[in-house]
């Protein structure tokens, strides 16, 4: 039923997913009422890696890269690709003959919940990956899936065109219907913390900063001077 | 029948505790009688982190840190913050704003049986981090745990005060009872694993400097010529 | 049955497990048919790691490394030593001193189904490790196991001479039997794939270049300019 | 922003689910294109259950049982309740209480990705719920999540009103705006079933039966009498 | 340091374990504040399973069931053993010769934080086991541990002649000191939800019964009536 | 290079088998000197299942359950069929189509390292499986693998024509070649076994049985009246 290519979607604000990318991922989560995370066994294949861009989608079956294929040429500048599977796999269904070909399409990243190989060129490409594994698996071009579907990717359901913000701390994604003011919302955050870190630093307790002193009495807490003998 | 905050907890000694730290957690946990090793899952956030420190515990419930707030007021220079949980959980627990809380503090390090994240911030200030996972999931601050009781960590029991060495190796817990004297039969090993570490370098083969040829007969170990056909 | 050492091994010709290494673990494992890769959970100890030797193999128990002290007396220069476990363990094998032991008998790498310590120093020797898990808990030298027997490690029957490849994609090992047919096709594919890239890069999309708009349309692909409304 | 409870839900219609549950799990994920089944780690906790529903869903905090209790109050005859969690967590949110209270609405089952407790009793009522964990572990009412708005349960994006249904072998979710068509394939699918058990049962091979050895030898099947000499 | 055998255990009075007993391991785990339970991967190795007992404690090596053999004469009528392993491992430590000798001294089950074997034995004697896994594996009797000290067992310390319930829904731990207070405390939980189920089953709400209404107002749960088209 | 079928195999003697099934999986496991053993996550879909058979040995590929058909046709009464696969997957490569075929050979049971779906009726059949999952996910038929190769099954290394026995406590494998020798051996130890039972069950103490006091002293172990105040 969804062996199917979508070929024009719509997709969130360029200028709204620099923004979202400026912020990271972990603030971006927050700003979002923490929703959109993908589970943290997703994790970049080279250290460092960032990226942010809009996501087109492709849904793959286990062992089989086929539909990544047919993916590139929906691909515009500023794009992520997402890619979901039907089941559980870590095969390497992506590796740098394929970032070169995203790459000159000017695609910013990868976003794969299955495994990646070619580590070492795509660190001296620059093209950012996050995976579920790294594995050196090839895989077979034998069984359709489908391309800008809803695809459930790590555990969020990612739609064509939606924002997509990975960093170190993991992969999050945006509705595209709200990423004007998730980023809004996670500037405002970002500059409050600023203060908030000066405090701490300065040595301040996050129990007077955050005025926890008073709900943690309400909920309970004691305060003993010796431990129990246990 | 847990949720205290125990404010006096006696600790091992300074001078120990760095003994310890300067010979690693695997030489440590060889001279603890190969005794409180955590779970191996437990990884440092960001390569190359040591540290040593006595045990601030905290007990907390699954996606909450409201604990570790509260902890954070109980730590002095020179401890690390352990973190243990009620349940399962991989949760982005601890961030950049409470690690400039705690370094503000004195303390040298969190080990955490749950998720972190930050982690760009957190090596860039140098601030070591052990933990389950790396996870941008923010937290909730709504239910009590404890403070400073003892918290199963990782599979090991860690109570307030102990000292934890933690390294590329994993992370070790010596009671505070017996840190001295593991501090000083860890000593010891490393000295002999030099003279060892020299004999091998020259060829002499582990067979002969460990005597194992004889307990290895007697075992019943049989050398052949041929592989059997099978 | 298979408490036994053996001592005289065919092992795969130096000069083609040179070539294998130079192609690294992917290509490999693609000119073989797409057998012979390691289950994705081995990954080198310290990153950038790359090794190419032939195998000696080592059955060991859970916690115990008595084997491995055994095998190193059977290694030669240019041998890999690959170690499976009678069952599923972490424990930290293997570390510094073996691994000084090993490289003064020409060993080049280590593959291990099961945990390494010492990670710091294994990196500052340049000795290279593939493991299961990075563990700093000690083992004894109690029981019997085996060296240079077929031993399953991750998931692939490893003989003993066997070559073995190791790269940041993973573990491959070729039988002896066919490693110069698997470096000759491996190099063929290395050429062509030089070719692909360049195509690739300059905008040239997989779907033309490898032909796949025909088999893909045969299997019912479709296009569509619209998402349904679901 | 997903912290709601919608009141008014499209299910899908009641005789069509009740044909899908008739086909079971396995068929209906057939009959759908092998979409919409949930991960394998989904089980019943006790032996034997069978349900289908129209999906009532939850989105819950971990350890946090708050939306379940409201989620009761939405629900109608026929409906089975559909748990998904912001992060990974097996605690036992879902008890004999909440299946009297569930089973007085009308509701037939249980679908969560967490953990269930009251195993005995649930057996006993014999109320069906499939989870991904058995625990005792009790959690607390004190963050929001959501009502009947699309949630990730085990890999898939189910959305209210949607078709479940579950068995021995899993579950499956069926958009409503596919679930007659489904049935309708999936009751085709069963009848051709039955004739091909026989043909096999009478010692027809499948291989003649789907026509099989043709494309196998186009795709170089090669049959060998010895077995190489490896 | 801990390879010992303490002879001399204080257990938690008889009368009371087998109240705790009769309420079971998730009422027990309730009135204990939510604290003692072990992780959900233990698991009863026959369906039905139920004991109550005060812990002789053994810690094992990964492999090994020595200890198990040694902690068998610690054992009194109405004793449960209790086994965590140094390392994980899986392998079979227990089958049903042992079972045999600990049935002949009165011990009313085992929990073992590795592997079970001998299950249909078990079954047919009614000897009731809880284990991480079921493997035949057999294991050495070669490396010591210890007896009758504390041990970590599936994340929870346990002491020994602590009380232990254990059933389908999990395995709990009382501290003997606690035993008495936590047994009233499950029982009066236990009458108050007899009330609870009734008013339940005759369809009234948890939210009013519990009074849920007006905290989650103030949360700010909003209801809507018609989805939010997304 | 192994896409192959290999027609003529030898397989271990059918009496000879029926001698190790009724053995059982654990003591023919002792009697190999612990070797064959599966991983244990290989379980029986239905429980109470047991079986002993010749191995028909078949190497699948991930999603796609082709090979098996293939294998059918090679099957022989008393054969057991053993699937392994090229990566890890859990799909539902197996159902009662499939079941109701080999049956019809005469095969007696299946083991995979994948999934399998149709739980209900192949109980109903009485077909044994031992599977890592059970999955309602459908397959492909689209790419080759090979039948009657050695494969690599949950961790064991399996020739075609090994002798396969399974039950509840797990699958183990015997290598034709010493069917015979480990039957013999295990019949020794059974007799032995009842011996001890007798024994154990009078109240003799494993200790005294299997005279490890002696041992024990040895090695150190200490016995002392009263817990160290720890």
């Amino acid at each position: 039923m969804k062996t199917v290519v979508v070929r024009n979607i719509a997709r969130a604000d360029a200028g709204i997913v620099k923004r979202l990318g400026a912020l990271g991922a972990s603030t971006v989560h927050e700003a979002y009422g923490r929703f959109g995370l993908m589970k943290p066994y997703m994790r970049p294949v080279w250290a460092g890696a960032e990226a942010a861009g809009t996501a087109v989608t492709v849904l793959a079956q286990p062992g089989d890269n086929w539909m990544i294929h047919v993916a590139v040429e929906q691909c515009k500048p500023g794009d992520m690709l997402v890619v979901g599977c039907t089941t559980d796999n870590t095969d390497g269904m992506f590796g740098d003959l394929l970032a070169t070909s995203l790459k000159a399409r000017g695609v910013v990243g990868l976003v794969i919940d299955a495994g990646c190989r070619d580590v070492k060129s795509l660190k001296e490409m620059g093209f950012p990956v996050w995976s579920k594994a790294i594995s050196a698996k090839g895989t077979v071009k034998a069984t359709l899936g489908a391309v800008n579907v809803p695809v459930v990717c790590a555990g969020i359901n990612v739609r064509p065109g939606d924002a997509i913000v990975a960093d170190d701390d993991g992969v999050v994604v945006v509705s595209k219907k709200y990423a004007a003011e998730v980023a809004t919302k996670g500037e405002k955050r970002q500059a409050d913390e600023e203060g908030k870190r000066q405090q701490l630093a300065s040595g301040v307790l996050g129990l007077d900063m955050y005025k926890m002193r008073e709900p943690l009495a309400k909920a309970g807490l004691v305060y003993v001077d010796e431990p129990e003998n246990d």
